[in-house]
């Protein structure tokens, strides 16, 4: 049986996902949800997707309890999830991308608590860090529990920190790339295991359009001495104009890796290495999101309901292969 | 409550899981079962382990019955656990490492029925190829279905290709490493889908002990010719002398490389890439073993039973922290 997915917002996200969802056999998008126009939204739909959708204001979701197996939220993380996921999950199976990593034991208590009251699964903080990169962690660390493990993001756009240089007076638009330190990559592969400080893992690349009249240098010592942001990196700062910004800086690449040395019985040393080169990050991260929405429809099915993580879904239940088919196949 | 495991059989694989074992906090070596002398053994256990252990029978097992919560099946894979795995699964949760790909499913489908029988959890082709590999491929293909999947081996000794070619008249001692060709691996992470022949993903290295009087030229001709193991790839053979063997080819580091290369929505490109370096294989692949009778443990206290892979084990099961725990430290 083909499985009834909506999704919740259409940005780059959820956009993402409605793609992933053409690309999956076993699931069909059947409504999106929206707080803008549903009419002018179903035109960009169509567009995107090639075939007409129902789309439909956020306010009518409660009517299609029982009509879909799952929701997928693509709101952001600062204000939109903790709202959202709670409120649907009391209605739906759904799933999200929850990635303020300090807020995730708020988050799912609060999303537990609605899911279990509803009877439905609600998967939280799905993607790739929270997400792929967290499972990576987690497997490394019960393989190797003697051992150390670092996370390097990048090359890719952090939001926030391009957020935190636009709200600098006198910029008008700027991107922040995290880069990671290759040599400090190296270390850790080579099967040592450095400690190493923030400034030693990640630069940060800034790339600010400024307002007519706006004085260069005091932006630069602004953002070089931002406190949490900045002052504890290199950062390199180039002014460039909006037609470059414009030309070069819209991409939405990402990645990063995870690595783990560790060392067993006798003294053996091992690593162990995840690595994401992403094309783009919220097309990556809804393809996770709908591999998740999968899962959890076979969650419930099973009668199970409550808050979960990707920790808690077994492998298989992400694809749509049999459990035979998987073995024949992939083991 | 330390959840009380067993090992069957003790040569590397064995040695590598008892030693995991003291670095499990949540698990206790409550048994070693040999086929060997249980009194030599236990000698060679202290002095592994540092602390006296009851070594048994294989045949006393069954009297054990209720007394542990988990045996680690440490034979081998073309004779031991064809056997051993039905075996036991009848009378005690199992974990094995049953690596021939092409048998998987008909051991699956015996193990399954006795464990099932039994009301035991047996999780078989646990390591990391199959195991992490294989799960690997399985997340990959799950998030990039519109893609293609490659895993390389090695730097490493293959076992197969080792004993074929001491298998060859006038040899009297060899080793085969399996090298994955760097260029190949390159052209994927870059992004590009190549179509790889066998001959261009990996390239196999014999070290060879000739028997005194052989004849090196023929020895050689019958390795590079030998259809299946040799003949459809690149092959160096050097001839060393016993002592240089002893020497430089005793260790047992392996490794390798899946790689996933695939597009989502609108034609981003993406390349996910897990990687091993295993300073000792039969220590990493014991690691894996111990997890997942940690994690059989936890699927049998849920009134679980028949065969499983690690495809069918949601991560946290593998470690020892709390779902809370987890959540706040690792997502």
């Amino acid at each position: 049986m083909t499985k009834k997915i909506g999704i919740v917002g259409y940005g780059n996200l959820g956009r993402g996902a409605a793609l992933a969802l053409q690309a999956a056999p076993d699931m069909e998008l059947a409504a999106i949800f929206t707080r803008r126009s549903p009419a002018l939204l179903a035109q960009k739909v169509q567009a995107d997707i090639g075939t007409a959708l129902p789309v439909a204001s956020s306010d009518e979701a409660p009517q299609w309890q029982g009509k879909l197996d799952a929701l997928i939220l693509c709101g952001g993380s600062a204000t939109d999830l903790p709202q959202h996921t709670p409120h649907f999950a009391a209605m739906f199976n759904v799933v999200d991308s929850f990635d303020t990593h300090a807020r995730i034991p708020e988050h799912f208590a609060a999303v537990d608590a609605a899911a279990r009251q509803g009877g439905h699964i609600a998967v939280i903080s799905a993607g790739w860090d929270p997400g792929m990169f967290s499972l990576n962690r987690l497997y490394a660390s019960a393989l190797l529990p003697e051992g150390a493990e670092y996370t390097f993001w990048g090359r890719g756009v952090s939001q926030g920190h391009s957020d935190a240089i636009r709200r600098i007076a006198g910029v008008k638009n700027a991107k922040q790339y995290t880069v990671p330190v290759e040599s400090a990559m190296q270390a850790v592969r080579s099967g040592a295991i450095p400690q190493l400080t923030t400034r030693q893992k990640h630069t940060r690349e800034c790339f600010v359009v400024l307002e007519t009249g706006a004085d260069a240098a005091r932006v630069e010592h602004d953002i070089k001495t931002m406190p949490n942001y900045f002052a504890d990196y290199d950062t390199s700062v180039t002014f460039i104009d909006e037609e470059t910004f414009a030309r070069e800086h819209a991409g939405m690449a990402h990645g990063g890796v995870v690595l783990r040395s560790g060392k067993t019985g006798a003294g053996n040393q091992h690593v162990i290495e995840y690595r994401l080169t992403l094309g783009s990050n919220p097309e990556f991260t809804a393809s996770v999101l709908v591999a998740c929405a999968r899962a959890a429809c076979r969650l419930a099915s099973e009668g199970k309901s409550g808050g979960c993580t990707m920790f808690d879904i077994a492998p298989a239940y992400l694809s749509e292969k049999s459990g035979e088919q998987l073995r024949a196949a992939l083991l």
